[in-house]
């Protein structure tokens, strides 16, 4: 019996399951992840999630650049209704320091993360980072088993993501002067966070915030820089359901 | 008027204040970060810290190699006793992500730092590792704008640090089975927590932390990279004395 057997199954992002399959090809990166990361064999079980909810049980059945295997069993996510969800939107923080915000974002279960067009700190979303910010959350949702994708968007303004909003959604901007010992909301349904730039928010970005029903929490006794606000505010809704 | 008299003054570490000083000289590090990086000049106001509490009020006397100023005010640290500390003790996180770690941890305000030689994780903890993660201590507590500097310790097993926890701190160590919405002790005092490697604690290691009366607490319902939850955990406790 090979040390493999012993090991928790390798966790994999597969879009495209589906209920009825019974087999199912990899992608090129999943089959180079299960054959060089896992050093899966044929035989060996993997679990797979299409990153939307859905649990599948894969056995290997064939290696290659596109790793074949039989689904040995499917579950469906649960409904979107009952699931506890975070919709954070970031200002850009300084230099490189958004790849291990999404990183972390992503392990801590955050549900959709928004880059936020600031008065303060413009996003540079090039297409290589935000290909670069997708291979990240796959990576962390490997890493932590979880069954949904970050789901990443394109830089917007306030104003132009604000009518998404769900209107019952719970809103808490990180605020260093804002409320302190507040429990995030262990029910089903949306959190919507919003943390400044490295700058912060303007006086009209906070107005408007304000004026959307945003309530300001403070993170820590001391100054965070922007992407510490934001893993901070994840850390604080992730453990509200617990 | 130059734009720099509106914004915050800088904040300095100075370890060598004290209460009777009139003037300092910085070290060379301060220097260059008042001349470089804040683009001090001559009159200008700059606030420094020991890193032990106490806040001095400083004006930029002579530029240089070696700044030179003289001390307008100076402040005391509250009494050690009056105030929330926390005592992290991390299993080493994979590759370099040791590194922003410490950054983030030292902004988000815990006192002491840990590395922990686990079962699972050794430390590679070289002189420049070391002197790495001092200036990186240094440098967040500049940004933080905090009155104490992070304390890093050389790694050393459980069994070598346990008889220095304070008798009456309480103690919380990251498990993805423990008790989840806890508030964060409030009060003054030690807060002990404990984070494994990324391979996590073994057996041995539990009962030994559950003999010494870590109780479990969970950070996130997913599982976390080592340092993920070294930073859920800070933050978990930084929020707590809100």
């Amino acid at each position: 019996m090979r040390l493999r057997a012993e090991a928790a199954p390798s966790h994999l992002w597969v879009p495209e399951l589906s209920p009825g399959a019974e087999r199912v090809e990899l992608s090129r990166e999943e089959s180079h992840y299960l054959r060089h990361v896992c050093r899966a064999q044929p035989g060996d079980v993997a679990l797979a999630t299409d990153g939307r909810g859905a649990l599948a049980r894969l056995r290997v059945t064939a290696l290659g650049e596109r790793v074949q295997a039989e689904v040995e069993s499917f579950e469906p996510g649960a409904p979107e209704h009952t699931r506890r969800r975070a919709w954070l939107l970031c200002g850009p923080p300084e230099g490189r320091r958004a790849d291990w915000l999404i990183e972390k974002l992503a392990e801590l279960g955050v549900s959709r993360w928004q880059p936020l067009e600031c008065a303060r700190g413009r996003w540079r979303a090039t297409e290589a980072a935000l290909a670069r910010w997708r291979r990240l959350a796959v990576a962390a949702l490997r890493q932590s088993r979880r069954r949904h994708l970050l789901e990443l968007a394109e830089p917007r303004s306030l104003d132009e993501v604000a009518p998404e909003f769900p209107a019952e959604a719970a809103r808490w901007v990180a605020d260093p002067g804002g409320a302190g010992a507040v429990a995030a909301p262990s029910a089903p349904g949306w959190t919507v966070g919003a943390v400044g730039p490295a700058g912060g928010f303007d006086d009209r970005e906070k107005a408007r915030l304000e004026g959307l029903g945003f309530r300001p929490i403070t993170l820590s006794d001391g100054r965070l820089r922007a992407e510490t606000a934001a893993i901070a505010w994840a850390s604080w809704w992730s453990r509200g359901g617990g």
